[in-house]
């Protein structure tokens, strides 16, 4: 898929969820250095600076595909373009197939934390937390779920498919009714898509109302996240930038014309560390508050 | 409008609120008295009861219609058919001025709490809370309101309407964004539809997980209810059955045919007292642990 | 039963519970009244006043004790002795019907808060709980009972006894496992041995400890209580004085002998009112808040 | 005193506390009503009220001085200027009187709940929680008190000392050392200005970080509180208006001439009532939710 | 004593406590080692394991002993029968020692948080507990500790009589009267079995419910734990099994025959690490929430 | 300027600051290492112990300027006295220029969490906190900050005035007022004394109540503290000692002569790590929980 289309899809969350936009993202970062030529090593590189940040730009707030394009271009070096270009091909290689084995590593580990019988609750479309809890079906534990439809674009209803096509009972719920069935619920699992260093969680609008309500019940939460989605920026001091998308995706917009209705549609949330019970990494189990000695680690990488 | 045609809008919700619903119970059931003749007053009074219970079984587990019809049919005596009605005829309208002044009279009282600058966020479409809000802009206080649009059925549209178009303005956002957006609000204010005599207050969906967030943010909380709401039968150790509404109203169930996906729709939440701050009511302010006093003065009347 | 043996049999708990208690020393006390006689009615009034006292001083800091006897004896009036024990034996009578029929009242209104399917936790041996835990067995709801022992004396044991005769299926198990189990448990149900003025309820040592446990799983906690245990003296400000029992209940003492080991016995403690749901009582259910509403109709009683 | 005399120390604090306001008050009144005459009862009653208006005037947002000066007027009735003169003059030694009376009474129930050894806290100079300590001490407990010093204007300086000369150990701290010394606390009684309908109680700026932090670590909060102090105007809604006093108090605000530097001097913060074990009034020791009961008793009087 | 012995008085739990059991397997394994012999190394290896599942299977679930055994084993190599033989003995001995070592280690840092006049609670019967203790005892600190009997096998009475043979004045409770006691204490001191990655302990039934006592009025949770009671299998995914003991401890299981009576009986519960001030290991005073940088040092030895 | 003249300054908080006595401690040292002379270099050293003492012991719980003097001491070393003297002053420059850097590192990373709009409260004086409030404003961003005033020595008058001369709006008030004001807070900005292995926070009295106050309003709160201000020593155990100064800082005592009045005048107080959102270092921005890694961190250079 060429950068422009896979930008594309990434801005119309065609490609949505924090590790399948990085993969994308390096992958047509790869296509495109497979695809051009130039007169300089040093004109190539220009030119995949140009299509890494014409992929960055797609979502610029998203900490996943900023670590993974950077990863990737950092290796990008060489004497002649074909030695940058089969660098960058052997990088994008390496990081997709780490980030694929990391969410079945983080399944493995995760799947550990759900006993046979456990009602489970999650919220939107994680890939590392649907895994996880496939793994435990697969390990024979009699497991059920409740999914929350994740408002404004309704990810909990793919979320609901998948489980049930993998033989998952599953039923599905609007977000508020969350409070309403907590008492039924065993554990949270959810995804993330960044992690700050001081344990914050960042996710899905509504996700920190999930933890808030699961710590009211003395519900544990669980939160699977592979390793390049915590964020160095923020131990440096910088707040992650909350994305805000279309208001039509809410409502139809026309519908108030005239009136002084506002609609404000941010993306993600931020849960506070004490509503999490651990984080599953691909480097092991930890509480949210060890977050700044994984992001250590990764800088000795 | 007959109760034939009251009943179905009841059911569909085109007739919505437990104040309108209520409302127009009794004016039915009074178009009906006026209709029908019957020859002895035991016939007119098992027509009229008959009348009653198709009109409560619309919605079999809403208090105030409930409530209301009692209210009415208790003072539904006499030698004669014609002073049966004409006492019906005069209780119905008892009903529907005093449940209108107590509207009145809460937004006199409720908007007091209201102060210059406030930031309001309300759940669902109270007409009580509304009028609260509304009355205290009336009273020159600059002030705007968040609204949660309110799955299933988007009520909380209807909301940002009524106060944009009387000149308050409003934010729409989706119910998963009320922690989001929490830090940013001075006082919550909410409706009810049943008042429990502990004092739990049961709402549409949503609003245990509104008040939660609230809480945990020390904003206060502002119930608006009128009288009728508060559950005698509680106080008699009736649990508050929840409704739970057709799926369809969540998600065309078609979408998840042959596989194994639930979808549940309970209407209503608990809010537990400590998360709220008063309960506003025609016969004044109260900490919602004192419902069990305002149920014994029902009792008085 | 004569009040030497009653008195006895309290002290050493064969008669256990606030109910109980109170109920066998005013039929002791009706015994005795009938037994003796006097010169005259003031020497006979001095007789039972004595009786009275030597019921009170078996357990002195029990205020249904305490309640029950005042009520007998402030109705043990009369011009001759024949109507002062008339009277007397009227007001026992009163006093053990009211009570009896008390407990099936909580019974009946608190089963109505236990749904099929609930597992449900008790603490120590108290009648109105067990009662309502079997009325709603008796409705035919699907439920079992997690109860603990209660240590020093064991009361669970019996309480387990009882339930498992019923056909309710009960897991035993030690005090301190409360917090393990409390996360598959619906509905904690207790009794009382005394409600102060301010909702604080007084029960057998370690209910506290499960109430707070359960307020941090979200699990609601019902107290059972007829309404002569509601305290007058607490509104007067007068603290309810915790009864140490012998220390030999927990361990023989003499195997510490030579040792600076105390043993420290206290039968009661404080749960605070913000940890209970309700109090069902024979007039109702209540928020423990609105405790002083039910002391004062007592008085007006 | 004359009223010139007495509201001009009320305005400058050298008559303090919400009871001696009161009663300073309504004997000025008295004094008043006592010095003047007037051609016709309506002349007398309007000075009067005219006389009460500069009393109340004082502290515009004082509601015992509000409930003080309405209790008196509404009795100053009759149909000759004497009747009138005669009526008030009653009224105001009553309220003296029963002011007076109310205090004793409150320390009477207040001093059961201190026990010997006990380690108590108090805010600010409250007359009954004052009394209430000595009382205990009085009765012979060995006790010692953690007195504030109360910014900005040091009441617990006063305290200290009056508490001191009555043979009360006292340890005076800063504000801001509450924290630091509540560990070693076992009870903390303060007064109240004014208690609000959902049991809100208002008093001395830090009253609510005092409780917040008895809260933190299970140490009880008694308020000790006339029942003229619950406001009947909150259970209509009202916000108890927070009065703010001159920032001279605070610091010589020449210091910061020139500069961008406001200061704000709040006397009094709301203290919810989830803070506070019990409130102790004349008529009996309640939860501060029970404040809505008070004051229909003030009402029905 | 010999491997049949050992594992014998472990699984009837006269060998008690995390640490003992280590070492006592430890040395059994080292006797077995030295008394048996082989035709090849490999069959002497061999042997060696069989010896070490035999004491593994005593109480599978105990981190510290699998820990131990392992730790010792890794080191049981050689060319030689000899060899290993010798390397084996020397890993019990540098075992055994270190930690005992780590016991003295713990006791010295954690004496500090000991101050004079301290009033102590501890649950149950660890060795690195009270050699804490006791050495604040041995510092000259006046110090007093509650001891809670520990059901169902009373180790709290062995605490009592260690504590007071040592000079300490003890008082022993039963476990549910913690609440009732807390209030009177300053800080908890308690050992673990097992310490996770996320810093859940896990100890003695009953400990979480001390701690949440302990949390509830701000008194400080201490625990003592040695290093090898940390989980690397946690940072892996895994649960801490619980192990559960027999019904015959709590209570004589003949007396519910034919009834529908289970007996449960835990032996260890989870404690979060929200209601933990501070873990003392030999490495340092840390917050349990750094649990996993202990769990990688470990790995780095 | 001389040890004498240094030691007599920070006695009498004429030098104020943790950082601020660290740095002038070991400039003293310096002006008195370059001013002596010595028969040996043994005797040298001797003297420049004795200096360092003697500024030591003018505030020995002092965590940071024992850090200092430490550092400093540890490279004074050296085969003649030029030698020792030349290391020890390059030491001293060393460290004043990393403790100045330190600062412009923390307020850089803690500005970006401050955002456009932003009211901040901070208590007392810490030259870390102010300025990263004054880096955010020179960023352009419009905040405003509330001073507490600070007692009893109001240093918070001096961060009124400094804030205010740099621009900023500052509101000042008494430190009882914080929780009054908080609801309009967006986050706190405090420095500390002293951070100890388990995360809790020393610093100047009244900040525990701050961070109190803040988390009951879910308003963050940031520390900033440079490295040498986290204590190794609590990492082996040792409490902070709270410094206690004279009476006379808060009250004339002879005010209270002959009177059975204490003035207790304790200087700091323990910040539990779970009301603080943040800490900002110059190595970065971490959770409190992660105090431990910055104390290993420190001991590895």
């Amino acid at each position: 898929m060429s950068i422009e289309e896979t930008a594309s899809k990434i801005k119309n969350m065609e490609i949505r969820g924090a590790g399948k936009i990085a993969r994308c993202a390096v992958m047509a970062l790869k296509e495109y250095a497979l695809s051009i030529d130039a007169e300089s090593t040093e004109l190539y590189l220009k030119a995949l600076r140009e299509g890494c940040n014409e992929l960055k730009n797609t979502r610029p707030t998203a900490i996943s595909l900023s670590n993974a394009l950077s990863y990737v271009m950092r290796r990008a070096t060489g004497e002649s373009i074909e030695e940058i270009r089969a660098n960058l091909v052997k990088a994008v290689d390496d990081f997709v197939e780490a980030s694929i084995a990391a969410i079945e590593q983080i399944a493995t580990m995760g799947s550990h934390r759900i006993v046979d019988g456990d009602v489970i609750l999650t919220h939107c479309n994680s890939t590392a937390a649907i895994r996880t809890i496939i793994k435990a079906h697969e390990e024979g534990k009699q497991i059920s779920v409740y999914a929350t439809e994740t408002r404004p674009r309704y990810q909990g209803r793919i979320t609901a498919r998948t489980l049930a096509e993998n033989g998952i009972p599953v039923t599905l719920i609007v977000d508020s009714a969350v409070r309403f069935f907590m008492q039924k619920v065993d554990i949270v699992i959810i995804g993330a898509d960044t992690v700050a260093s001081n344990g914050v969680v960042i996710n899905k609008i509504g996700t920190s109302l999930v933890a808030l309500a699961a710590n009211e019940a003395r519900v544990p939460v669980l939160v699977c996240a592979e390793g390049y989605k915590f964020s160095r920026e923020t131990a440096m001091g910088r707040i992650v930038e909350i994305e805000e998308r279309d208001p039509s995706e809410i409502v139809d917009v026309a519908e108030f014309e005239g009136l002084d209705v506002k609609i404000k549609n941010p993306v993600f949330d931020q849960t506070p560390p004490r509503y999490i019970d651990s984080i599953v990494t691909e480097m092991g189990v930890i509480s949210p508050f060890a977050a700044y000695d994984i992001i250590k680690k990764f800088e000795e990488r």
